[in-house]
Order: C-alpha cells, then structure tokens, then sequence
C-alpha cells in the first residue's frame, strides 16, 4: 500500500482526498495534518468520514517529516506546500501541491502569479521550481511518471486548458481571439464562511469576478502556448452560479479557416483524446451538463461552432472538487506510483 | 384608471402582471384569460394573489372583444397573441405581446424567427406587423408612445441589447467580434413542467444549449444593426443555471482602437443611458451580481475592459421575470398612457 | 409623514424595515445607524435599495437622541436596544425592538430567557419593562396602540402562537400534549457568515438544534399560558432546511373530546381570525405551503386533525423576515401611530 | 458474479441500482428493461452511467424470463413488480421489489395500501403475498436470508421505524403518543416532472401533504406492533423541503415512566443497534444532519429528550435513494445471497 500524508485536511480538498483514498485499493492515508481539531479524529469534523478516516489530526509542528510516507499531497492554499515540500522530498516522500506554489518552473513565472493573488513575490523553496511538473495528467503524464514533486492545475485551468488544448495545437483557431467564460459552484472557494457565500446572499445570487485578473490566466496561457509553439493571451472572466460542485467554461474563438467545419473540429478533438480515459468528447448533435460529471473525475467537452460567425464553441464540464483538485490528485499519485492513472476513480457522477 | 386585459394568465409571465398591477396605481387588471380553472377564481392557481386579484377566469372562446379594455397584455407563447391582436385593437385597446408575435416588422423576419422555434413561417396578422413596435423602453420610448400595438422583447435580448447598444452605436467596438455568453435562471422557460426543469435534475445542474441557434438573435441583431448603420451578428450561447430569476450577459467585443481606456468605455455608457431611470451603469471598480436586480425591473451593466487582450468585457443582469417580461410590459404601458414610465415600478430588489 | 430610525441598518432585519418603508406612504427612514460603513450610504451595503434608501451610516455613538424622530425601530441581536431604548423615550420616540430584550415584563423572567441564549440575566433598561407590550399584533392589538414600546416578537414564536392559540383558547386540545416541529428558512439566522450557513454545507442540509432548549419557549409559553388561564409547556424542535425565507411549523395537540371534527376545529379558528388581515386560516381539503407567504406579512394556517389517533394537526406558514421580523415590525408601527395595520403592507407574495 | 435484471432501470430507484451494481464485487447487471429508450443504451438516458452500465434497453414484452438471472430487482411504481414477480421466480430468479407490491403478507393488508394511493385492492399475485419478507434488514436479517422474495421498504418508512423500533420494542414510550413529523427530499418523488416539483416552483418552497394519509403509516404500524406485541398507531405528517436527496423524521413519544433519562434512552439505542452496520446513534451532546448520510447507506439517529415536557425527540435521518430505496436493495440483495450485507455499500456520504 502506498503510504499517504495529507496536508491541509481540514479543508475541502483535503475532505476530498480521505474520500477518494478511502476507496482506493492501494493507497491509505496515515497522516492527517491539520491546525484545528489537533488531537481529535479527523471524522469529529467530517463526521461523513466516520468509519473511513479516523485518524486523529497532527498539528504541523508535530509533524514527523521522517516517518515513511511515500507521498504528500499539500490539500492547503496558497503558500503552505513551498514551507513543507523540502522536508518530504528529502525523506524520500514525494509531493503533490494543491496550490499555485509549484505550478511554475521560475521564480519569474511564480512571481506574477503570487502578484495576482495579493502574496509577496518570494518563494519559500525556489530551488524546487524547475524539478516541479504541473499535473494536468493528460498533458504531462509522462513527465509526471518521472517527477517526484507535481503542483495540481488551478481548478478553472483544468477546464479551460483541457477545452483549448486541441483545437491550439492543431491550429484551428485564431490565438488572438481565445475567450473563456467560465462558471464555477461555490465550493471553488473553499470552506471558510464569507460574506459572498452565506447561503442567504448566495443562492439565487450569480456574478462576475477578478474580469481580466483571475490568477489561473497564467498557467493557462503558459500551456497553451507551449501546444502552440507561440506566446498565447486570453481573455478569462470567472462566475459564481448558486451550485456547490461544477465548473463549465464555454470557450470561444475565431477560426482559422472558414471551411473548416464543426465535425473537423470533432475529430480533431477526439483524435486529441483517444487515449485520455477522463475526457469524453461529444459533438454538436450531443449535449452536456454538469450532472454529467458532478462528483466524478470526468471532464466532459462539447464541441460546437457558429458557422454565421466562425467561431469555434466550446463547452468544457469538470466537477471541480474533483477533476478539478482531488481526483486530479489522485490521478497524478497513481501516475507517479505507476499504476493504472483510474485507479480508485472508476465511479460514476453522482446522480441526482 | 387603465383597464386591462390580461391573456394566458395561468403562466410566469402572466402571474407577474397580475402581480404588479395589483400595486399599480393607475392601472387596474379587469379580464383574466386562461384555458385552464375556467370560471375559477385566478388566484385559486396563484394562492399568493388572494386578496390582489380573484378575478375569475375567462376561457379565450368566452372573452367579449368588445367590452371597455384600454389595453390587452397577451403574456402568452408564440402565435397566440397574433390571433387576438386584431380584435383587441378593433375594439379599443391597445395591445402588449410578450411572444415574438410582434418583435418584427416583415413576414419575412417574422419567417426567419419562426424557423428557429419550428413554427409555421405564416403570421396571422400580416397586416399588423408594419406598425407593431419593438418593447425595448430605452431605446424606442417615442415610437412607444406613438404606437397601439407592442411586441415585448426576449428576456435574453433585453439584457444583450442594453449591454451592447452604446459601445455599438459609439463604433467603439469592431462588430465582427460581439460574443454573449448569457446565463438565464430556470423561470425563463415558463410554469410548465419538463424533465429538464425537474427539481432533482436540475439543482446543482448547469448547460448550454441552442448554441449559435437561439431565436433572440435576430432580434439583437437587428437592434444592435439599426444602432450601427450597418449588418451586425452575433455569437450568442445560451445558458441555464439553477437559480429561479436571473439573466447575466457577459458580453465580448474586441475594441477598435487600443487606445480607448475603461474610463472611456464607461463614459460612453453614462451618457448612453443618462436618462434612463432602469438601466444603472457601475465602473470596473464597482461590482453587480443577481441580487442587486432580482424582482425589480432594474438593469444593471457593470462595464469592463481587459487591456492585455484589447476586449471590452460587459456584464449585462437583469430578472428575466420583470425587466425581461413583466416589468418591461408594465413600463411600455406606461408610455403608452402618457405615464411616467416608473410608475409601479418602483420597488426595490427582492433581498435577500 | 413618520420620522423613523434604524438601529442596526448592517443586518437583514434592517435591509427589511429599509426596503418595506421605502414603499409606506406614511413614514419615511430619517436616520440608519450601524457600525458598519459608517459615513457611507447604507446602499453601498445593500445595492438593491439604491434611490430607495441612500441615507449615510451613522454611528452609534454619533446618534443625536434629541432628533426629533417619532419611531426608533432596532433592528439588532439581542443586548442593544435596552441601551438605547430609554434615550429615545425620553426624546419622544416610540421604540419598536425585534430582539428578546422587551419581550418580557419582568426582570426574572427575562433572565430566563437570558439564560438560554448564553447572556448575562442583568438588563439595562429594567425600569422599562413593566411597560413593554408583545407585538404579536393579533393578540395585542389594543395594547400596542396605547404603548411607546413593543418587544417584536421571535420569527419561530409568531409561527408556533398563531398557530395554536385559537385551539388553546377554546379548549380544543389538552395542553400537555403540545408539541411545534418547526422547520425554518437560513436567513433566520442572520446575515453573519458562519460555517453552519456556508452555501457548500448547507445546500442539500438540514437539522435539528436547541431540541428542547429554544428561547422562543419562553414567550410561547407565556402568551399560550394567557389565552389557557393556565401554565402551558411545549416541547419545540427547531429545524433548519436549505431555502432563504420562510418557516412551517407543524403543531400537534390531542384533542380533548374525541368527537370533536376538523370542521369544529376550523369553524374556531376562522371566528378567531375573523378581524385579522394577515391570517389566512385553509382547511383540510386545501392545502398550504411557503409560497403562499414568502415575501409577504401573511400566516397561512393549514388546519387538519387526525381521527385515526385523535390529534389535531396545524400547519402554520409565515416568511420568518416579514410576519416574523420586519412586516410585523411594520403591522406594530402603523397600530402605535393609529394607522390601518395593512399600511404598506399589501403586496403579494414574491412568486416565483 | 451474481446476475442482476433491473426492472425500471428509466427512474430513480433504477439508476441508483445501476449506479451501486457498477461499484459491486459480486454482483452485474446483465438486464436492464424499461419502457421508454427500448433498444438503446441506457446510458443514452443517464450519461453519468456511460462506461459504468451501457447495456441496451430492453422492452417489459420482450425480456426472456428464463434467461440465467439470479435476482431481479424491480424498481418501479406500486402495481408493475407484482406482475412480472411470478415469472422470475419461476425461473429462478429471487425478486426484490421498491414499490408497495410485497411489503404485505395478506390480500387485506394490501387492499387497505392499495386503498390509499387510490389503486385496486386487487393484487396480481396474491399467491406469493404470504411468502413476501419485509425488506428492512436491521429488522428481518434472517428472514431475508431464507426467502426467494423481498418488499424493501418505503423510505420514510425506513427513517421513521428505524427510528421508533427501539423505544416500542424496549417498552419505553407511551404507544398513543406516536407522532413523526417527517421532511423529504423531492427525488422521493422519482424522476417524473411535476407542476408541485417544477423547479421554479420548488426551490424556496415547503409544504405539508397527506396529513394523517400516507400510505407508509401502514407498514410503520405493523412494524412497530411486531415489536411492541400488540397494536400501534402513529400521528405522520409528510412534508417536503426544497433539497434532492435526504429524509428528516422528527419523532416524538411521551416516555412512559418520567425518571427515564436521555442516557436510559441512548443506552437502549446502542443496544439495540450494536449490530448493524448501517446506523449509527449519536447522544444528545453530538448532532447530527443530512449531510451525513446524503449519498450513503447510513442510518443516523440522534436520541433526545425534553423532560421539562417528558417527552424521547429523536431524529432519525437517511437518505432516501440509498437506505430509503436502493441502498436497502443491494444489503438485501448481499443478505439474499449470503455475503456480507456491507458489501459494495462501502462509500462515504458524498460531501459537500
């Protein structure tokens, strides 16, 4: 059995990942490491957990960083994994990070994202940059194979870079003209109460944020322009719709060629993904939505175009909790522990 | 006081005339029409009207065309109100549809409209369609006020229209790029039920659907055309988010001229609706979200601009109930009478 | 017109007494005091009541209690309206308070209701409560009207009392049997973010809390207890399920002579709410439910007995921030300066 | 691998089964009919099931009843299972039905539920009624193991004798004081649309219904007569509250003997339940809420007493398409073929 650490587990990625690992049959949890609820079983505050993780927390400071664990998953925000990751890494566990600290090779590059986030420039680990490898596993599964450190993509990232990455690569679309308008369930903004998510001010609520601003344009446009050869821009305007789990960003940009029909994108599309057993490709006499996926590690794209246009439009689902952060997680521990990348995630949406 | 007819009352739209007329100091709701609880009190269907409205109701074959009416509001679907027009106004009245019975001016737009909602391309009052005038208050108040007969405009392009207009007849914007992305609560689709409205499969559920297909292009189209001087289409995807009240546009647009800054922009729309007492323009600096117009007729536009990738971003919310139905039919009452076009109207968001 | 201040403006009582007297013809808000955004309009706060109310926040300790103000109206938790009451008295303003602090004539049996919610038994204004009057407006109409001060009462409390007192009152049903499931809508609790009411958990949640130990007990006792001409105790289960507005409390009572029918039980429940515009008593082949009440200041009262084992079963339904806040806020208002107590209060229900 | 056919695999309860079976070691459906999408996948109707059940619809007229089944588990409404029920046991096949059909051992007590949802008394196979085990494995463990044909319960049932059995059976509670006030989600309702679950109308709504009517009283009073060896009845108010999955039963009795305290109450629970898997007690010091069981087989029952009243309030929750349908299927299913009633039934609640 692998031997896991969570780090972070009082959140909700850190719920998400005893969930997930608790059905995994080769992995198990040994450490939960919180700052509240030190001492008790980490069920007393997931009491859904009860029977599945009842490992008492371990507060930071009392964790013992050379106990043998074969991988650390940092369930934290931004900021924490950086101060922890040296510890694991030198104990022989590797590390994967939930947050934007190990998304980025450079210092420059993590620079003007920690800008975007309001943090102070300095990373606590630079010298890790360059050996981290950013874990959206159907881009990088190879890279992942070989890494010992992964930072887990940004949860509207995924969405967004899985819904682009083939028509970029292919040369479909007009890299000037890349729009993505993404909505995303409340639980993307963690479990801490706050005013915009107090359910009398939210449910029937819905708005725009950060316009032009959001922090996961970065590694978006890094991974775009990586599948195109060039420097790619976006323009990105992030949502809260009154659901708790789900993510759909409807993409938008110009083609190429105006022959080019919406079954080419298609194909381009399927051929892109034949082997990603997470994606599922649909097209225009299809549909979508969020039950689709809601709860599993699917990410469901559809493809679209508006010939009276020419645009190419594309609605890419992903349950963000999960392809999003956990299950995204998880595929990456089973692709840097060589197994099979669905291990302990073969189950369907939950539904209704 | 201004007697009124109201058909298809046993609808959304037609529980919301009820409503608002029932506070609504000049007008007075004088004949309920509906197919069904004929003969019943209306608000034997609508308990929450009791005591506001317990008129009973009137099966279409029974209504006397001929009795004192000021003024019929057919909050009915499409191809109703077409067959009711020409009596109503033979009679006296003058007469608001909510359909798209009477958003065009040709048999031939009207031909086009109702290919993509697979109706007969016939209209059965070919004759009135010359002088029927399009119910967007903003932005056609004197042909209003001139006219007998009003089509009400879709709840999608009321929001869509509103959201462009300025930046469109500014020039400001190259008309080649208009992209929305329009997200409409679930009382958009009426009171009747259907598998895709169902509670427990739609809660936490959220798609597209009609992309690049839906019938308000034409009539954003044409009003954004007539504004510009010229042809203009748009991409537009529709949405459905689990919330009951509610339509956001985020609206694209690449900007002619890098030069032009949000001050600008927003400048342009300040003046665009200075005297508009239902659309309020917020900065990049503010905010909006549902809630600042959940059951008012309000518009709020929040105006934005994402100079990394020369896009103007504008965010378009309306309810769809009032300001993209009721509310919007009670205002071009209003200027039909000669009224202040607030008149029972001024109430504030339902909060929270 | 009446002069009225707002103490407390920041919370969701506040946003409801704003929003409710921006639409009374007879008084208007003259000064909104929080401690919160002081100096800014409190529509900065609550954008949805701009142009309705965009008086400045004034602090509590900038208030000048010599204002000529005829109504004070404190919207707060409870603890501060016994500090400003005797201040505004003493200035000639009436003071309506919607916390426990003037719920109760007596300092012992206000420090049981104390007690209960964890607060110290002392009260700072004990003079004054020989002279406050319960505003539940049904049972204390002619009080109120000849009283300066009047505790509002608690949301579940006005369900629960309504409900049962037309039953306690005739006899109907044995007093030691009462029993109130009483279900509410999120926003009783407040506008304060908490983990409790985070959207993620709560959607989809429900529970119980304080079974046995509400301090809404206490003035449900009581009032039943006068209408008895007897101790009266009940035992309350206070729930929460995820809707915004709205609570239905299910009321049991075993009836004390088995042949007494649904049809007497309605027959007395309608002679007791014959003079009462905000009740609306249904019977047994009707039926009731929170739409009928959200967004007005109506108690719907489902009345139904079980033959089978003997119990009588009332259904009562009122919107917790309207009949049980602000509108019964506005009922007491317009009975202490000798309005109609239906003075800006006819609206219908918000629907859907 | 135990063969599974599913009878109305186009509901609810049907795709729970297909959902749970994909996730069994033991077992596979091998048969899936239904009446609607004949010839297709069925995951053509239920997407979230693609790659997890893509067998082909099969048409009621077209199953071969001696195909090699070992259990046919039919998931639909009351009068469908009693049909087919001869035919599969025949060949074979053991048979567990969701609906009222085999909940009763005789023609009268069927009759007597079948008069409450207003079918026939006339029962299609009143030959196997006798042989019929009721499905609430907690209660019937070994009569299910030695029995060919299984009624699983109604789901408020499971909630509301779950939650009574062991205060009836231990003689605590006075048997004329039964009261359960129960709320539910709306999938109980199943997957057909509906004016009363029409989202629009829906969300932000609650109501009552049935009162003192609901069919489920039935086997509830049978149930708890067993236990308490002579006649029982109980007071049920059904409501629902605007959530999808999940069954809140607030249960009230008076206690027989007033020096019996909540630790007497929770002893007699834990004894009670010491054995099964899938209920947990919890004492009055802890709580409990829907998100604990929403998505599992859990039974969470939360012991309280009032004694300044004397009454036991427990609250006992499940969700309703798992231990109230589905879930109590499959543990039906592992007791029917002798494997570990927790088998494939191992999932925590699903959170947030």
């Amino acid at each position: 059995m692998i031997k896991v650490r969570v780090i972070g587990a009082g959140g909700l990625g850190g719920a998400g990942i005893l969930d997930l690992l608790s059905q995994h049959p080769q992995a198990e949890v040994v450490c939960v490491v919180a700052r509240e609820n030190v001492g008790k079983p980490i069920s007393d505050k997931f009491p859904h957990l009860k029977g599945f993780c009842d490992l008492e927390v371990t507060a930071p400071d009392d964790v013992r960083w050379d106990d043998p664990v074969d991988v650390t998953i940092s369930a934290t925000p931004d900021g924490v994994g950086m101060q922890y990751a040296p510890a694991c890494l030198e104990n022989g566990s590797k590390f994967i990070d939930f947050s934007g600290d190990f998304r980025f090779n450079s210092q420059e590059a993590y620079a003007e994202y920690a800008s975007r986030i309001g943090r102070s420039p300095e990373h606590a680990s630079t010298g890790l940059l360059p050996q981290t490898v950013y874990g959206l596993t159907e881009l990088h599964h190879r890279e992942i194979a070989g890494s010992n450190i992964v930072g887990n993509p940004g949860c509207f990232a995924v969405s967004i870079i899985l819904g682009l990455a083939p028509a970029v690569k292919a040369g479909l679309v007009d890299l000037k003209t890349l729009i993505s308008d993404s909505k995303s369930g409340i639980s993307g903004a963690g479990i801490k109460p706050n005013p915009a998510h107090h359910y009398p001010l939210r449910y029937e609520n819905m708005n725009a944020y950060k316009i032009g601003k959001h922090q996961h344009c970065m590694e978006i446009e890094r991974e775009l322009g990586l599948l195109a050869g060039q420097d790619v821009r976006i323009t990105m305007t992030a949502q809260v719709v009154p659901l708790c789990r789900g993510i759909m960003s409807c993409l938008y940009a110009h083609l190429n060629d105006t022959r080019t029909t919406v079954e080419d994108v298609l194909a381009v599309y399927r051929d892109f993904y034949a082997g990603s057993p997470f994606v599922r490709v649909v097209g225009p006499n299809e549909s979508a939505c969020n039950n689709d996926v809601r709860g599993s590690n699917m990410c469901v794209i559809w493809v679209n175009t508006d010939p009276r246009t020419g645009q190419a439009v594309i609605v890419s689902h992903i349950d963000n909790l999960m392809k999003g952060q956990a299950g995204s997680a998880v595929q990456n521990l089973n692709v840097l522990f060589g197994l099979d990348e669905t291990t302990g995630l073969q189950r369907p949406a939950f539904f209704p």
